[in-house]
Parts: structure tokens; C-alpha cells; sequence
């Protein structure tokens, strides 16, 4: 069968990019152009293959670009975009200067040259974005010509304004393009999909939605690139947290040919392998040999430990338990029924010797005053040392299993408990921490297999384990207040009155809302971790240590 | 004697405002409103006191300034500086939500009102800066009319361009106001008044300029405020690092009546009381009792407990050395020697029970793997757990000793010796390290007192003595080349073969530009310490950890 030129294919390359490493970006470039053609049988049809925003570079290469030497080799790089273009279009995002300047640059090749590109137009400079501090704000519309059609170029947030998407219709586009390097949060695929659908159907446009995928740092993206129809509905979306390329086929007028849809994962499989994939990218692009925690017996490490596994296979996962006069026996049980079910290397090694030493030596330092958290915070410390101390022997990365609701109020051990390279659960609050247990749980049993996390981890009262009898909640608001309480004042930015007024008991927000400011210092210190909520604490949240707001309206 | 009304005075207030506490602030407003009336004896000279940008805030706010109840307390507050305003001019910063914008405002009061406002019109986001996270740029020029003059206003980079001046002497003003939370960084003193005075000479118009005083987490303002006249002479510098009110009488024509400058301090002097500055406010400010540190025998932490005696006095100061095998007796002398010196608390607390306690723990765990830095990392874990004990027991803060050469090459182990609360030395490399130790010392003789830092700790090689005979230069190049290329590197962005071509040996800027990059996770997780070059290991430098990029060209 012969078709009309104008009909074409275009291949959505959700690529894994590395941060900096642009030759490898290149050949990751290479090997997405190869797939794409592997899968285009239809010579009579023009391919074109569309990555994402900075993908000569990853996203966000930080002040990586404020080097001078990152021009020339973004040049080099893309006389070899430009070799690979000889027989299919190629559009992908890079950095460019120009008069002095900085810009955030999206450039489409074909048949060996550059045809078109465009400069991005709204830098966002909120939340974990600080575009404003290297780039220039382009000023034009890109509307360009290709196999007989009008194609419209826009990068990310551009799409989240009506300026770029209508002056390109003005200019006859009749399709969009948007290259994306668009981070995880809660509900933003549900946000990318309604916002584009919208600006679709008012304006008569199809829109080719292509975002990167891979963990960087504190950053999971997602992928999940999609394209809507010129109605608004959703014609393709390829796979969450997965490196894919997928062909999508286009008649003359631009209409998605065959629907392909892939179901949106629930709310709590997304958080999931999102946290997987951070865990997994931190620790692969980073080349350790793997991944060593502590396991306490409570659910916050077990979450952690099957992440972990999650991410790298259980041969290169080691999990200690570091018992005190405090520990349980429960604890005891249960830690080692979470190592033997995921099946990983599991080493029980009591901290007794080295708290009494410590506390030997100090004590004349001690005499005459009071036992208090300094006792507590000491036996996380040893903890904390002897796992960086098997990390440090055998290239193992120490992955810290606190969760959001404990970094908020400050309920964890600087140098203790908080050491580590990476942390899974700190963008988490506790109750996700519950959910993502069960949730765990239901996939193990789901595929007949045996639960990972044992129930009464999840039943009982949590506990700290620092002195005897001691549970969170004795000095804590019940974690569902607690949780709701940190998410006002966090996320929302609320006042202490205002959130008072929700229904909240007064002491228990003044209290909680209090340690959260008092536990800013511990936070500046703690590990990177998965950012999974619209404000992390990561470049999201800029909080000074020295602080003198009062609590109030 | 009867003066025209047009002679006028105006008062420099440099004040040490505590970001976020605005009810602090305003008290700090109205005294130093006392003040400068109390130096005003002139009743028939209308009086003007200008403080710096963001005053009822202090500055910066960071996301404090995304709180919603932000508007209100401002608002509250400026009734306060209203009424302040009875019987005097006042000019100050402050932020203000207008049209769902957020603006840095420039406000003008007098007889109750305000009269004139301005809202900043360049709004660095480059270095520490993040403006454009949170303010919209102004537009507009402000020249208002006050006691027959007219009087330009800008607030901070504003005077680092050329149109708000330039637009500003288009609208007839006699005289500019520039208000300012400029940080300071080696050199930024110089630059600014050659700035102001070329503007100011180009212009032919006078310049009023003041700038906050105090430290800010990891920003330490200098105060520094300046005057220069329409020929661009500097007639009138308050003092550096210290909270004052100058009054300036100006005559008719608005020429300063007496000059009234002090000498600039020397650059190690001046570098010297920052560290100092820095360290007393985030102690004071963040209400810690003491300052609890530990001292090695070498440079650094004798230099260290200099600082915080200086900062806050030594019966506020705890030195602690913690001797191992492989600490030199030469070492344990000049510990002894620097706290005595210094008159400050000293113990002596060895870490071989706990070194000991935790190898034998970990015996099988290290079965068969050889010796490495983990039994050197361990040692420094030791003594960081016990300085914390201490710091938890007795609230005193640990203060960090590394150096800046040590951090940028990951010489140093984390939560060993770089834990603390805080940092002196981060941002001072090596070789200065050694400068400010003889200016110490020089200080201390030059007033008839004994030396601080004995001579031997200045010139014998540093070491970590975490080795038998170990010494720094045996794995790292000799300091004055290492710092040399490091400032290159972090500070200049050059690149690994532009390094080498200034003639360094490439095998050494191979291994020391990799060690950056490779502990940039350290980094990550180390404490706040003052900035003093223009490019800090803080805010100021925003790296990526998972990180590509290779050495080249």
C-alpha cells in the first residue's frame, strides 16, 4: 500500500538521561534514533524522533552550566545530532549560548541539518526550578515546516501558559510539540494531562507531550509522555517510570491512526516505583556495589529494605540489626523475618560495647547532669557509625530509612539514624508509609508470594526504641493529625492560627509546627532523597536555620 | 545660628536585623530611630534615617516570604513605622504583595505618612541569590520630594545597573538613596565604592548607601555604609562589622558638611572579623549556650577556638582533644597550649575504648578485606560522637574546623569531623588558613599578649594523623598549588585542560578536580559555615551530586 507523503510517524523517546554526561546522553540519543527505526516498517512515511528538554545534558545540570567548556562540547555533540538526522527528523532539548546568553534551547534536524529551533520561552524559577539563574527567556514563536506540515515547538512550562500554544496556532500549526523535563509529585500526571487536554481542544491542536524519565538526585521524572488529540482526548501514553521509545502513527490531517493507551497506575504504585527508581538511579548512576540499612524491627525500615530489593536485586543488599537493652524481642523476630523473606544478607551486631565505652569516657564530662536525649541520640549514633563503617569497607551506600513525618518534626539522630548517601522515605509521610507497606504486601501475596513486611509492623504502635516503653505517639499527636498538620504548614504555607482553625488541638500545632522550624538545621544536613510531593525538603524548600518567624495568624 | 531648611541630615542606620523576626526587627527600627535622634542636636535640620533592603524582615527571607500571612504582619508592622515617623524621615525595606505580585519595596515615611515607595527593579538570582523565586521586578523610577530636594530612590543591584540612576537624574534628583543586604566576599568593599563612585562622578549626583550588618546562616553582611559626593570622593564610611547610626549633615546643596571616614580594615583583618561576626550570630541568634569544639593540634582547630573566643568570650568555649595511637605528643602539647593560651575549659577524652569496641564488633564483618580508610574514617566517627554527646548534654553547638581546601577535595569524613552546627573555616582555604593564623597571632603580641597559635602548628606539615607519619602533602599537591587550582576550578569554572595549561602538573589537576566532584555528597550533608569568596561551598554553588561531566577541554 502507498501512502501520501504527509502521512508520518513520530517517536516519543523517553530516555533516561545522566546529568552531565553528554557523550553518554549522545549515545543513549543513538541507541533511542536505532530503536525507533526498528520499529518503523513503513519507509513511505517520514519518522521523526522527539526527546526531551536538555537532553544533551540531563535534567537539571545545575550550575554545571555556568562552565565556559560546556559550549563547545554541546556543539560537538550536536554535529553528531545532526549526522544522525541524515534520514529521520530528530527534536531534542539542549543549552545554548548566544549574545552573552544562555538559553534553554529545543532544535529539530533533518537530513542532516539543523531546520529549526526555538528558545524556551517561560523559565521556571519555583519550587526545585532556578531556570531564571542560567537561562534568558527566548522571545519567538517556532513554528516550523516538515513533510508538508506546520509543526509548532514548545519546552515544558511553556505549555502551562497560553502565550506560546495560540501564537502558535496564529502562525497555522496544526500540530505541538512540547519537550519536557517534568519531575514526579503527587496527581501531576493527572495535572499534565487535564491542563494539555484543555489547551488541545481550545485550540484545535494536537499536542505530542514527550518527557524524560530517570532519577537525578532528590528528582524522579516519570516519563509517561502521551499525546492528546486536536478534541482533547488522550490518542497514546507510554508507560510511567519505564525507558521506552514509542511509534505513534499519524494520517495526513495529523490524527493519531491507532489508539494505544496504557492504564495510569494507581496512586500508591506510582509513589512506589517512583521511590524505586530514585533508589535505583542513585545507586547505579552513582556505581555503588550496593545498598546496606539499618533494620529496626519497625516499618519505616522494612519499607526501606524492599525498596532497596526493589531496585537492585537482594544479592547486593545487606541489612543489620543493631540491638540495644531496648530493643524487643519483637523487634528482633521481625527484623529477621523481613531479611529472610526478601531474601537478603542479614547481620544482627549489638551496640552495647561501644555505647558503654562512650559513656565511660564521658563520664566525668556527664557527672551531675541529668540523663536525657543526649542517652537516646548516642545509641543512634553507634548505629549510625557502625553502618557507615561496613559502607565504607565494602562500597556498600548506606540508605536511610527515615520518613517525612520524622524529618519534619525532627524526630531522628543527626549523624544517627539520618546517616546515609540516599533516603527512600524522606519526601513520605507515615501514614503513606502504612499504605505503601500494604500495598507492598498485596503485590507480594497477589504474585503467591509471602509477605514481605510482617503484619503486626504495620498493627503496632511505632517506637523509637530509645529508652524503655517508648512509643512515637507519647509525644506526638496521633501520626493521621499529625501528617495532616505537617502538610498544612509545609506544603500549604498555612499559619499556626489558620491551621488551628481547621480543628486541630491548639497545643498540638503550636507544638508540632515549633519543632519544625527548631529541626530546619538537622534537615540542611540530611541526606538527598525522592522528592514525591509537590514541596520536598530539597531544593524545594528554602528555609533559613536562623529564623525568628512567630508562631501566630 | 539659624540653618535654611534645605541643610539636612541623614542618618546611616546599620542595623543587625534576625530574618523573620519582624516585631525584633521593628524594635531594632525604633532604636536606632532613638539613636540617630539622639546624635541629631540640630532641631532646624530635618532628619532622615535610611535603613538597609528588607529591614523588617531582615534579609533573606528565603520562603519565608511565601508564607500567606507574610502580608499582614508587614502591614501591621508598617503602621508601627508610620507613627515613628512623627518627627522624622524614614526610609527602609520591606516586601509587599500588590496585584497578587510579591515586590521588594522601598518605602519613604514622614509626619505619619508614607510618601513615597519603590519596588526594586533588578533582582539578582545568580550566586546566593534567588529574587526572581519570589519577587516581580518594579518598573518605574522613584524621585520624591522631600524638604525642597529631591531625592532618588533604589534598593541594591539596582545601583549595579545604569538606567535607575540614569532615569533617576532624568527626573531632576539631587541626591541618591541606595539601600542594600549586601554580603560580604573578599574584595566586594573595593568593587562597591569604585562602583558607586564612577556612577556617581558620571552622574554628577551623590550617593547614600547602607547596608545591613550581622550574620545570616551562611551570609555574613558587613555593614560598611558609604557616602561619596557628586566628584565621586567617598566622604563618610561607617565602620565594618559593627552595628552603628552615622549622621551626615548635608548642606543646602546636599554636600556633606564633614567628611567622616574610617580607615578600611586590611583584607585578613577584615576576613578575620566576618568569621568572627559569622560565628557570634548564628550563635547568638540561634540561642545556644556555648561552643564545644574539637582541637587536634593542628592549624585549623587552633585557628577555630581563636574565632570562637572571639565570637563569644571563653567561658562560653569548650575545647576537647581526643587523643588515639596515632596522635603525636607534639600534638597533645600544643592542644593543651592553645586552650590555656586562650584561657578556655580543655579535656582530654582518648577513643580507643570505642575505636576498639566497635572494630572487635565488626571482626567478622571485615574478615579477609583489607585495611583502608574506613579504620581512619571510624577514628574521626569517634571523636564526632563524642563531641556530640557532649554538645547534647550541655547545649553548647559543635563548631566544625574543617577548611575549605579539605572540603572541596573530601578530605574530611563525614559525620566525623565534619559535624557541627556550624562552620568557621569552610569558605577559607588552606593558605589562608595559615595568613589568618599569624594576623592572630600578630593581633595578640601587638597588644602585649602571648602568641594564640604556637609557631610550630603554623609551619610543621599538616596532618590528619590518622596514619602512622602520615602528612596531607603525601596524597594531595603542596598548598599554594592546590588552592591555586582549586580556586581555578570551583571558583573560575575553568576546565581540566585550562587548568593545566596555566602550568600546573596534569596529574594533579586530574586527581584534584575529580575529588571535587566526587564529594560533592559530602558536601551535601555538611554543616552551614560563613561565605567569604564570591563563590561559597552553600547556596552559591548548586551541583549536582549524580553527576557526568567528564574531565576534558
Amino acid at each position: 500500500m502507498q501512502h501520501s507523503i504527509q502521512q508520518v510517524s513520530i517517536a516519543l523517546a523517553q530516555v533516561n538521561f545522566k546529568v552531565g554526561d553528554i557523550d553518554g546522553n549522545l549515545e543513549r540519543i543513538s541507541m533511542a534514533v536505532a530503536d525507533a527505526k526498528a520499529q518503523h516498517h513503513d519507509s513511505d512515511r517520514p519518522l521523526m524522533v522527539v526527546f526531551s528538554e536538555l537532553a544533551i545534558t540531563g535534567y537539571p545540570p545545575e550550575d554545571l552550566l555556568l562552565r565556559p567548556s560546556l559550549q563547545h562540547r554541546v556543539e560537538a555533540s550536536l554535529q553528531e545530532v545532526a549526522k544522525l538526522s541524515a534520514d529521520v527528523a530528530i527534536v531534542l532539548g539542549y543549552p545554548w549560548h548566544q549574545d552573552g546568553k544562555l538559553f534553554n534551547m529545543a532544535g529539530v534536524w533533518s537530513q542532516g541539518e539543523q531546520i529549526a529551533r526555538y528558545a524556551k520561552r517561560f523559565l521556571p524559577n519555583y519550587q526545585v526550578f532556578d531556570e531564571q539563574r542560567y537561562f534568558t527567556a527566548g522571545a519567538d514563536t517556532c513554528v516550523f515546516d516538515w513533510q508538508g506540515h506546520k509543526l509548532g515547538l514548545t519546552v515544558c512550562e511553556d505549555i502551562w501558559h497560553e502565550q506560546p500554544i495560540a501564537e502558535s496556532k496564529a502562525a497555522e500549526a496544526e500540530l505541538i510539540i512540547n519537550i519536557n523535563a517534568s519531575p514526579f509529585h503527587l496527581g501531576k500526571l493527572q495535572q499534565r494531562r487535564e491542563l494539555l487536554s484543555n489547551h488541545a481542544q481550545r485550540h484545535q491542536l494536537p499536542i505530542v507531550y514527550v518527557n524524560q524519565v530517570g532519577g537525578q538526585d532528590e528528582l524522579v521524572f516519570d516519563g509517561a509522555s502521551f499525546v492528546v488529540d486536536s478534541a482533547g482526548e488522550l490518542v497514546m501514553s507510554a508507560p510511567e517510570h519505564e525507558s521506552t521509545v514509542s511509534l505513534v502513527d499519524f494520517d495526513s490531517s495529523l490524527n493519531v491512526q491507532v489508539k494505544q493507551t496504557v492504564l495510569a497506575k494507581s496512586e500508591l504504585a506510582s509513589i512506589y516505583d517512583t521511590l524505586v527508581l530514585g533508589v535505583r538511579d542513585y545507586i547505579e548512576k552513582n556505581g555503588f556495589k550496593g545498598i546496606v540499612l539499618g533494620l529496626s524491627g519497625g516499618i519505616d525500615s522494612a519499607l526501606t529494605l524492599a525498596i532497596a530489593v526493589d531496585a537492585i536485586g537482594k544479592d547486593r543488599v545487606e541489612a543489620v540489626m543493631m540491638p540495644f537493652k531496648y530493643t524487643s524481642s519483637m523487634s528482633m523476630e521481625d527484623a529477621k523475618l523481613e531479611a529472610d523473606a526478601l531474601g537478603v544478607s542479614y547481620k544482627v551486631l549489638p551496640i552495647e560495647p561501644m555505647y558503654d565505652a562512650f559513656m565511660l569516657t564521658l563520664e566525668d564530662e556527664f557527672a551531675g547532669l541529668a540523663r536525657d536525649t543526649t542517652e537516646e541520640n548516642l545509641q543512634a549514633r553507634c548505629r549510625g557509625v557502625m553502618l557507615m563503617a561496613i559502607s565504607n569497607k565494602k562500597g556498600y551506600m548506606v540508605l536511610t530509612t527515615g520518613n517525612k513525618s520524622e524529618m519534619a518534626v525532627g524526630y531522628a539522630t543527626l549523624y544517627g539514624d539520618m546517616v546515609g548517601g540516599y533516603s527512600a522515605l524522606k519526601d513520605v509521610y507515615k501514614t503513606i508509609v502504612f499504605q505503601l507497606s500494604r500495598y507492598r504486601n498485596e503485590l507480594a501475596t497477589s504474585q503467591g508470594e509471602a509477605e514481605i513486611i510482617p503484619e503486626r509492623v504495620i498493627t503496632r504502635p511505632p517506637s523509637a526504641e530509645l529508652a524503655p516503653d517508648q512509643i512515637d505517639e507519647d509525644s506526638l499527636p496521633p501520626y493521621d493529625d499529625l501528617d495532616q498538620i505537617l502538610e498544612f504548614y509545609i506544603e500549604g504555607d498555612l499559619s499556626v492560627d489558620a491551621i488551628i482553625a481547621k480543628g486541630f488541638a491548639s497545643d498540638d500545632v503550636k507544638r508540632v509546627t515549633r519543632l519544625v522550624d527548631l529541626s530546619e538545621y538537622k534537615r540542611r544536613q540530611a541526606p538527598v532523597g525522592v522528592r514525591m510531593t509537590a514541596r520536598g525538603f530539597g531544593r524545594d524548600r528554602r528555609y533559613p536555620i536562623t529564623n525568628g518567624w512567630k508562631a501566630g495568624s
